[in-house]
């Protein structure tokens, strides 16, 4: 493809010669036919033998550069990435329903999606414009999944819940009569599984970010724009606000609210309601700057201990 | 289905008018053709426009329920369960062995049994009645499955154990010739792995729960009526007796016994044996109340640091 | 296969006379037929009926040993594994590519390689040879396997990576262009999933083993002879060294790196570098000796508190 019509179709603002393009690569690999991008002065000496690049307007005029074909983007590192999409630079790429897929007769699928070999599409399913749904997933029945979402690898939609009642001394399963509900954008990280709600829909709103092996159980309700890490596991009916960040390994117990905007650190057990906007950490979740001023006080505990214990003594002979 | 039908066959009984079901639906759902529930006054305000209920025997009576065709239940939740499946609402429902699915002629499937797409059973397996195996489930050669089982999807039954042994400063792995063994009416949660032990078998009791992305390591031992909650890792060799329930996340160090009835916290590391009936958290596990004593303990530190601090330097001035 | 066959395979010195061995089994279920092992004298007891025995050199002499065909090796236990693939003793046993996998035509495959159904090959993917790719495996584009490796169920290997921009207060995808390159004789657990590098490689050294459900995030660099357990998360660009170990439900942060043959203790947070060599623990990772005795305080504090303020009150009044 020409730069120029990558400028076109990227709208960004060409300067230079026009060139053709055969992929994007990294500056380290980026040979004459390629499209790079460069985001800071220190690795302008690596240019020399990269066909074009997408650069800062305040990298525009440097001397190196100014001999190269070359696109002005404020976000080079996005463009690079919308201008590999455009020259077909894709994974695991399929288009339609592989035939190695299974998708039931009464599934509504929509314009564009593309769903991989061995991927199980239930009754009353209903996808979205232009969603991807990769090999091996599974999407259980009457969930409902928005335009433009990028389901991962063997992630599984839509399970039963889990949820026990005692009758007569034997565990009976409670029936999950509801479903999984995803809004548009949504991308879902390999191996993650979220269950369907006991009644209405387990929910992800548009935009949200979930990445690998994250456990959400029935009935959770996950805002628009959050980031999940992977391995975190959400307890029934848990509401995860708006614009939520929870790094990795993060668990929380059923009925919890995190509030729009908190940020929940690495491994923290979140075992009450989170305001909106706080980072909240702690082995036994709580604000951040008191989780961290217990961690440094029970690390100098060994030694004040025998200072306190030394002082006593003297003070009672 | 006609409700008197479903009294039937049920063995409920069945108070006012007969009426055609076409489906069980939540409260907030349901039609004149729906079935639903109510075990609380307050969700009373909401029933008028549904064709007939299942209520346990002292809302029976209630004025606004006089006037339904309804069923009287001890467990209404559990009934309604039982109503939804004689009434077809299954999900994911496939049956027999799907011409997608994988089974080695040698397996022994039982009657009734329904292996989704996808699935792999390997050499000599055995699976009994009535068992559903989800999509992509992947069980290993001679591994044993009861009657009544759920396996859900992407679940792996049976790989080999992770185990090692230096031989010459390479990594040798310990070759597992066990199974598993899977005892009647078990659930197993989707993306679960237990592993097949070194010689013997990994076994899970009947009527145990296994949520999602549970961790079984090789020759693990769980009994009857177990609750585990997602993301457990329970390592090599450990015993988990009758009616034991972990909650998410916990972790077993190899070789421990949790004895009978004992609740595990969130998270919690379990590094010795616990005894039967007690309740057990912590990041470095112990008795409950003594966790939850220095939880707080180490909350009040910083401050009593200060407070210790400064009367120590009063008193040596 | 005649006893006197397998010696000669395994190179081991065979006493006793010769019989015909059909596979091998565990003491307590081995019979005349059967191959079987044994390390130490209290299970000498059990080997009347077993067929022929492994045997360390130390117990070759035992008298009720004496009587059997054996073979005398200084490592029983892998011999005994040795033994059981020379005699064809395999679980989900399969050759080729079998027919229900899907395995791109511009993929290399190396000889001997065994792909499992449903497992999916990408583009350009390269596998060595003797490689094992077991059922539902997904490996994307490009990525290189090593020879004699063995990818377990439902594995997926070179899924994007987790990373996000906000452009216009919308989180934008970073694109990650990269590959997985694993070397030879690494086993990959199943569920596990290894994300593919935003430039260049995600690595993993020859001879390194992962357990189930490890979360392995893009331009991690991962070295030889490693040992990680199940549901271990590595974050993006951290530098695992040679040798190193980690036990189950350690969580690393981004970009720290673990220096050749640490240790790490089960559920450790590791926030920071860790030194070569050491043992590391914490929920908030430190040395080990540190770590412990920091727990050993804490258990300590709550009656230590108890103690201290009754002595300033005495002293205060």
């Amino acid at each position: 493809m020409k730069l120029s019509k990558l400028a076109i179709d990227l709208g960004l603002e060409h300067l230079g010669g026009d060139i053709s393009i055969s992929a994007v690569a990294p500056v380290q690999e980026a040979g004459v036919e390629h499209l790079s991008f460069v985001t800071a002065k220190k690795y302008l000496s690596k240019i020399e033998n990269i066909g074009a690049l997408i650069v800062p307007p305040d990298l525009a005029n440097e001397a190196v550069i100014e001999s190269k074909p070359r696109l002005l983007s404020t976000v080079p590192s996005l463009d690079v990435a919308r201008a590999a999409k455009l020259l077909g630079q894709e994974y695991l790429t399929f288009s339609g329903i592989h035939p190695k897929a299974c998708v039931d007769q009464t599934a509504t699928i929509g314009d564009g999606v593309a769903i991989g070999p061995g991927a199980v599409i239930g009754a009353g399913v209903v996808v979205g414009d232009n969603t991807v749904i990769q090999p091996g997933v599974v999407i259980y029945d009457r969930c409902e999944i928005g335009a433009r979402c990028i389901i991962k690898a063997n992630a599984v939609i839509g399970g039963e819940g889990f949820g026990y009642e005692l009758d007569n001394c034997r565990l009976e399963s409670i029936t999950h009569f509801g479903i999984v509900r995803i809004a548009d954008d949504v991308h879902i990280g390999s191996g993650t599984a979220i269950d369907r709600a006991r009644f209405g829909a387990t929910v992800v709103g548009s935009g949200t970010r979930i990445d690998n092996m994250v456990h959400i159980a029935h009935n959770v309700q996950i805002g628009r724009s959050c980031i999940i890490v992977a391995q975190v596991g959400i307890s029934g009916s848990c509401i995860i606000e708006d614009g939520v960040v929870m790094a990795g390994q993060v668990g929380c117990v059923p009925h919890i609210t995190i509030g729009a905007g908190a940020r929940i650190g690495a491994s923290t057990g979140v075992i009450s309601d989170v305001p909106a906007g706080i980072t909240w950490t702690g082995w036994f979740g709580q604000p951040h700057r008191k989780a961290m001023a217990d961690v440094v006080a029970v690390r100098k505990l060994p030694d004040f201990m025998k200072k306190v214990q030394a002082f006593m003594k003297k003070f009672e002979e």
